[in-house]
């Protein structure tokens, strides 16, 4: 990770002010339950009760105390770029509110420490324990990182050293696995700072006990009662990814968070133990995700039911899922992947493509609501009357009573810089391209450099080296959407060469001037023919950003709208209108709307007839933030 | 109804025969728990149990005295036109075990019986005993009507009586209306019989009462503890259509049959009452049932959630329910709003229509399997993986815990000749075609004559006169989907008056040959720009019945099929295949199929290429009777 990688203006700071300034301390007022007409979270006042600070009960989901997590963890990415001396006593404070509740034997979760320690890791299946300190050891190892703090290190540092004292594969103790994924990941981001083998060893051993024969989960389910609430469905433990051991999984099954979560385990630990078998799982794992199961936004987890992946190129966009959480636990795959499998673009153009549109959609331009799900055809007449599209919300809400997806939001948004930038030896990969301000040290010695860009709206991208070794390369991603591109390094025209996706700038020096120009045509894309859904349809992309047409801009049965797929693209206009939401380049088109004349519901089939109409695009991530109403991405072709 | 029409061959008499010799004696096997591997019905054991005959609880669900009901209203039909003492004393027998668990008062259902007494009536909204007593009312007027024993029938009289002391607007009853509608339409069929006005006043007050408020199942279920399964669903009341006073609704909402066995009902006391704006709420939701919410198979109730109707053009075909039972319930509605909305084709068409389409795709071609559920799109990955697909079934089922759609099929079909004939006055009207002998006693005589036909494989429908009155009318339904027909009165081509869809025959005399010839092409059918689905696809038709494809001829990924639209029809082929599960007309077609030579789940639009292959369509009704794998109805057009 870079310290010193600033974004300092333009399309992705927008984003990371409404974090700080909105997100951020809006959820701490949720977390204190000051939220007007919002369900109360309970998360401090369990903390206070357990803590002895007062009196009361515990309150909220079994998972809880994870909100709070993610929130120090995204205040400890804004503290990085933004000094806040109130925000940071505040999370000092409220690190002193965890501590405070531990147990002397280390023990840290308020759900049990007020409901009977007796029944603590009894049901690690559905009781989120050790998905809970998987995401305090996330945000204690950035808070650490950030303001060289330990106090909340230390003490998870001790209640993972109670945890691997109860759960391994030692005779008497628990042979189990997290049944949420995430403690697998965040065990090696502590790993990283403490170099402890026994942290790289207990994730481990998580990863490979998973789904093996006689199956955990199915014994401790028979010890509780054979509660199993995915019993009757197509999933059984493959909701939980446990259906097989998980070097024999072929395809992405189950509950798509939990799934991403423990790909980027497996992949955190294949790297650090050097295993083959696990990489070859995550690379086969990562194709079936990327080539089979994802949206053209980044979306992943058709399904409603268990928020799951179901199965190759069943992709339906009226009654999909796609939370936003799970393309945000992509992002964390997709960086993990480029880190491991030799720093390939065909990685972070998933990642590019999962935050500009399937990530960012989640949160409205002003910060203050937020989807879950995102589809990618909206009727709200169907999301009304049709219990299968009940969960499509046409509008973004306030708050969740399970609310994991804005707290997550706020910490990658938050922490972009790390996804933007990743350093390897003397190389400085740019992955993402923002407004920035970015100087690292190389193994050679500093390399600094400005970025000025108002991509994604254009494709120049001007990069001024500051400072900089003879050693020092710098490695800009050629996206993947883009065919032609131009470059000039100090007003002279220049080919240079390409690894992985990467133009790679060599022998830099400081005053030189770097200008990338990608050519940003709006492009039609279409979808596999495999994705029934998508037959006949086409989407539209400029640069990394997906369009789609709303009813306020086309009017309603946006269905019925034909695009020309062999007509020149140039049939589209731009127009960079800076008064939409923070500004934004639309585009329009010359289309076709079906008539229809007709009141009969079967007929004859008869050549189809045409109004011209002109449409009008906006960004797929800006949808729902006007009027109530349609929303189409994927549109008929002729 | 007609006393004496046979069908005496070819397509109906092989599914008549099935019913008899198959379903009927397997119904009766599975009521007294003989079935091998299936799970116990409880019906008949729960009989001898509430009538002394034996010890023992009451199994299997609330309404399992209901099979029984349908079982022998289907024995009823048989007993009609096939003579059988043996099934007859096994009836008899069966309405002694019935009898004999009345209650002195006149209740008479197992559940309460068994289960408490003190609890009946206490849970109208859920529990189903009123829809017990419909559909034994409906099975001892069948009885009745064909045997002349009026033991059971008294019985139920007995127990409407207390029904009717117990319910109804006076102070001291219970002010409710049936959870599951049914007991509204066989209490006219009751009073067709008696002529006792309680009984048509108490099938009035239940549709009049329903919907009104104060609501009655809210106040209901406030005193059973707010038990409310749909109350966080998109559907409230609206689920048992009680979400309005019956004459103020709109649109065909919630449980699909359900709302067709109010719909019946409600006509039924329209009629009998001269309530036009009862008889306008009927019309109203024919309307938007056949004309906004019905798939081409005759197939309603789009959504498995509740097993319900959505909203208008919501016609999904791979999510689809469309309930075998809710087809049934369509045709029963059909066929009274054309006896009573003036003797329109535009009833009879849907009731063909869905007969032969959607009703019989229920029962595998051996009379031993079923489908609950008739989908237009199938891929059996999808449904073994996709959770919202999962109800749809590839293969047929032998039997269901809940067993409502086989025993609802065997008594359409078995009652068959009542749906292909109606009479008023000295009008005999026609509505569907079938090889048959008919004899009937007209206001001015005895009209006979015999139907030859291989329907609906030919168009040529052959009718001999046997007797006649000079005041008989013969009215032939010339179908929907037919343009041109020729008409040839003794060897003379004629014009024959047409008045609501129906051919004229007038001054008919004995010995008049009548042949009508319905040219029957293979039709490409697009469904309403509304809806969503179908945009860009055709189905296949040819007479009345819908065809489909099938894996096993032409191969996986049906959806990469392309038919042209605007070809000449020609392009079809004929081959009638007399081995081809009891005989049926297949159709060849040249067709394209897309090719998908590329592994990029997402690339730059390109003109489609098409490879051509050759199409093999069978009967809709048929598909799921050989390999399993995909089939498909709309396909893609060009």
């Amino acid at each position: 990770m870079l310290k010193n990688a600033k974004i300092t203006g333009n399309f992705w700071q927008n984003f990371m002010e409404l974090i700080r300034t909105q997100v951020v301390p809006y959820q701490w007022e949720a977390l204190n339950d000051r939220v007007e007409n919002a369900e109360p979270s309970y998360c401090m006042h369990n903390f206070h009760v357990a803590g002895g600070k007062k009196q009361g009960k515990h309150g909220g989901l079994v998972f809880q105390d994870s909100d709070l997590a993610k929130w120090l963890e995204a205040v400890a990415y804004v503290l990085e770029w933004h000094h806040d001396p109130l925000l940071e006593q505040i999370a000092d404070t409220a690190i002193d509110d965890i501590v405070a509740a531990q147990q002397p034997d280390g023990y840290l979760n308020t759900y049990y420490i007020l409901n009977g320690l007796e029944k603590r890791f009894t049901n690690l299946k559905d009781n989120h324990e050790l998905y809970c300190l998987g995401h305090f050891l996330e945000a204690a190892v950035a808070y650490y990182r950030t303001t060289g703090k330990d106090k909340l290190l230390k003490a998870l540092v001790k209640y993972v050293d109670l945890v691997d004292s109860l759960i391994g594969a030692e005779d008497g103790k628990i042979h189990g696995y997290p049944g949420h994924q995430e403690l697998e990941l965040a065990l090696i981001k502590l790993y990283e700072i403490t170099k402890d083998k026994k942290h790289l060893n207990l994730a481990k051993y998580f990863v490979d006990e998973r789904g093996k024969t006689p199956l955990f989960f199915a014994e401790e389910s028979e010890k509780n009662g054979n509660h199993n609430h995915w019993q009757h469905s197509v999933f059984q433990y493959g909701y939980y990814q446990a259906n097989q051991p998980v070097r024999e999984q072929q395809t992405a099954v189950g509950h798509s968070v939990r799934a991403l979560y423990m790909y980027s385990g497996m992949a955190d630990v294949a790297q650090q133990t050097a295993d083959k078998s696990l990489m070859q799982a995550c690379l086969r794992l990562w194709k079936d995700v990327t080539t089979r199961q994802m949206y053209i936004t980044g979306g992943v987890g058709s399904s409603e039911y268990g928020e799951s992946f179901t199965f190759g190129y069943d992709l339906p966009n009226d009654t999909v899922y796609a939370e936003t959480c799970a393309s945000i636990a992509l992002a964390f795959f997709a960086r993990r992947m480029f880190e491991y499998d030799g720093y390939k673009s065909e990685y972070t153009d998933v990642l590019e493509q999962t935050l500009y549109n399937g990530i960012i959609s989640g949160m409205a331009t002003d910060g203050k609501s937020f989807f879950y799900v995102n589809p990618l055809e909206v009727v709200p007449k169907a999301s009304e009357k049709n219990q299968l599209k009940h969960h499509v919300k046409s509008r973004r809400q306030k708050w969740f009573g399970c609310a994991c997806c804005p707290p997550n939001l706020a910490r990658i948004v938050s922490s972009l810089a790390n996804y933007a930038y990743t350093q390897n030896g003397d190389t400085l990969y740019i992955n993402l391209f923002a407004e920035s301000e970015v100087k690292t040290q190389l193994n050679s010695g500093n390399l600094a450099f400005n970025i000025t860009t108002d991509y994604p709206w254009d494709g120049t991208i001007s990069i001024e080296i500051l400072e900089s070794t003879p050693q020092a390369v710098l490695a800009v991603r050629k996206p993947g959407w883009c065919d032609k591109f131009s470059v000039i390094v100090n007003e002279k025209t220049c080919e240079n060469p390409m690894q992985n996706g990467y133009l790679l700038f060599e022998n830099l020096e400081k005053g030189d001037k770097i200008v990338i120009t990608l050519q940003m045509s709006v492009l039609l894309i279409e979808a596999n023919a495999n994705v029934r859904e998508n037959i006949g349809k086409v989407a539209v992309m400029r640069g990394p950003i997906v369009y789609c047409l709303e009813e306020t801009d086309n009017g309603a049965d946006l269905h019925q709208i034909f695009l020309e797929k062999n007509a020149d693209f140039s049939l589209f206009s731009l127009n960079h209108d800076k008064n939409f939401f923070g500004g934004a380049t639309l585009l329009e088109s010359p289309a076709k709307k079906l008539e229809n004349d007709n009141s009969k519901l079967y007929q004859k089939a008869q050549s189809y007839k045409f109004s011209d109409i002109n449409t009008k695009w906006i960004p797929y991530y800006l949808w729902a933030n006007r009027e109530e109403g349609e929303m189409l991405c994927w549109v008929h072709s002729l």
